[in-house]
């Protein structure tokens, strides 16, 4: 049974990079925040899939790694106090009488909030499973070992066989990126023509051509052969069901994200494609208070950038405190004139 | 007479935080860039007018100083080769035929460019000139000396017999910060109240109390008094007339900034109060191929803060390629796969 409320005056769904930031926006206009994320930690996919990929397009940023920005944003939000959800989905959200609505997360916990954002990113995610027998049994052998759907440190794959699979970015530039300190690296793909940056397929063909990669191209995965608790090689068939034995320490399939909304899709708002569709000037869904940013929404011109994440932050957290104040008039304030609780001027 | 046009892919007009950040969003998408400014250095107001003050709302930045993050935007801006031309003003732009523009600055040069993107936020500005005979005399002796508009090293001020007057932000938050290191602090509003920021205001009245600051209210300036080389003292004067002769080796008058966006004003873009009416989705002024960003746009639900308008750099430089290329279909990348030029990953 749920238990009794919190009371907050914005509850933020996904802690990811957008909804750190708009507990940031949310705290430079008095709101109170608690987030609520799937993950067992702040960040989203910039901590789950890539925290050492260095990212260029963060403004005043010329380079920095997703886990980089992630504390960062972190930090920034800390004067503010959130509180933080972590392990566990937003099942529920209703509206109350006066504007009000109530979310229930997974764990029970019953949040009262004056007004929702939603930044959720892509929503539950996970990485598609390639269809072979018995995977289930060489996951979750640790990084570096067995199946591995991601590269968290990079060290974990010195001096192992990898074999990795895919034709996309991630495939290739993390066999270009491996090749370095693994043992070998092997690209299984089912085409010849790899679909990622044609720079970074540039970059690979020469490694491939130096011989610190081989293209197994085009193959499919067909099987897993190995013990209880180590991977020795993975079978690949060429389109004739020709197959080739991999030597292998571990197998990184890259064969993108499942993305699953998940029980948002459930809650009245208005959707287009799978995306919470939001009016532009106030990023407001069709729900009066509850609010959009970040990857989860759509308008027209939007674009898919960490940073237009940001500035959406910023306008649904503006216009949450409208819902929440109507009759206030804010003395709109630079962060430059106001400061943050605990800096010195 | 102009010279032979130099041909760009985009003119970027204004050099400030957002002016570079669309230089570097038009890199990401392969578009060459020429940008201008009416000031003899980039980062607009953040360079000229508080180099040194501290802000918060950078996303990813817990504090940053604005110098620092003009900095770090020109650092970001710089694989993309573009080229400044400052300490001129753009004072025509003329459409071409094919959808391209010629720009004119004030000496002289001619750039013919594919698409524009305006970013000049409040325009050409100044400070307001607080009206007193001979004021002129004293403005120019340097810093902490005779008149000052503005603080770029709070260092020069060490020591010194300071007079600040306004009632407003920048007028509270500089006697704050000066009184640490000024002989004296006095500042004339011609109320009892400020109109600044309630905590800061606090903190000034603490200061007065503990003997930092003096408030001079309710004054208003009357005139100066001095040498060629040196001012002496401001005489101030009260809503009687009454007079008081306050000491002051600097006189820092806050009264707000002139904004003129000038020249802007006579190419046929759709203005509203000042500023240019956009398209929120694209960015895109009323003329086809000319594109705003930052403070002197304005759409439905408009935010004035430096993060919306590096958003809207984004914008505007997604549809500027547009504009340029109105058939190529793009491989949107995410920075991380494509890296930015010179970058290792």
């Amino acid at each position: 049974m749920p238990n009794t409320p919190i009371t907050t005056d914005v509850a933020i769904i996904g802690a990811g990079p957008v909804g750190l930031f708009a507990v940031f926006q949310c705290g430079m206009m008095k709101m109170s925040c608690h987030v609520i994320d799937a993950l067992d930690e702040v960040g989203g996919q910039l901590s789950a899939l890539y925290p050492e990929k260095p990212i260029y397009d963060i403004p005043g940023h010329p380079t920095i790694l997703a886990g980089e920005l992630v504390s960062m944003l972190e930090a920034q939000a800390a004067p503010f106090r959130p509180s933080y959800h972590l392990g566990q989905q937003v099942m529920a959200l209703q509206s109350l009488n006066g504007g009000r609505f109530k979310l229930i997360t997974s764990k029970g916990v019953a949040i009262d909030a004056g007004a929702v954002i939603i930044a959720a990113g892509v929503g539950a995610f996970g990485p598609n499973r390639p269809p072979m027998d018995g995977i289930e049994d060489f996951e979750g052998m640790g990084p570096g070992r067995g199946v591995n759907y991601l590269v968290k440190r990079r060290d974990d794959f010195k001096g192992k066989k990898v074999v990795i699979a895919g034709g996309g970015d991630s495939a290739v530039d993390w066999a270009i990126s491996l090749a370095e300190l693994a043992a070998s690296v092997q690209v299984v793909h089912r085409r010849p023509k790899f679909r990622a940056a044609p720079e970074s397929v540039e970059r690979m063909e020469t490694l491939t051509a130096a011989g610190k990669i081989e293209l197994v191209v085009p193959y499919q995965l067909a099987a897993l052969q190995g013990s209880r608790d180590k991977l020795e090689a993975v079978v690949v068939a060429d389109l004739d069901g020709k197959q080739r034995t991999l030597e292998a320490d571990v197998l990184l399939p890259f064969f993108g994200l499942t993305q699953n909304i998940g029980p948002i899709a459930e809650w009245g708002l208005g959707l287009e494609h799978h995306h919470i569709a939001v009016n532009p000037g106030t990023m407001e869904s069709n729900v009066k208070g509850v609010f959009g940013a970040g990857d989860i929404i759509t308008y027209p011109g939007k674009l898919k950038l960490i940073l237009m994440g940001f500035a959406e932050a910023a306008q649904a957290a503006h216009n949450a405190r409208h819902h929440l104040h109507p009759d206030a008039a804010y003395h709109f304030e630079h962060s430059t004139s106001s400061g943050v609780p605990g800096s010195v001027k």
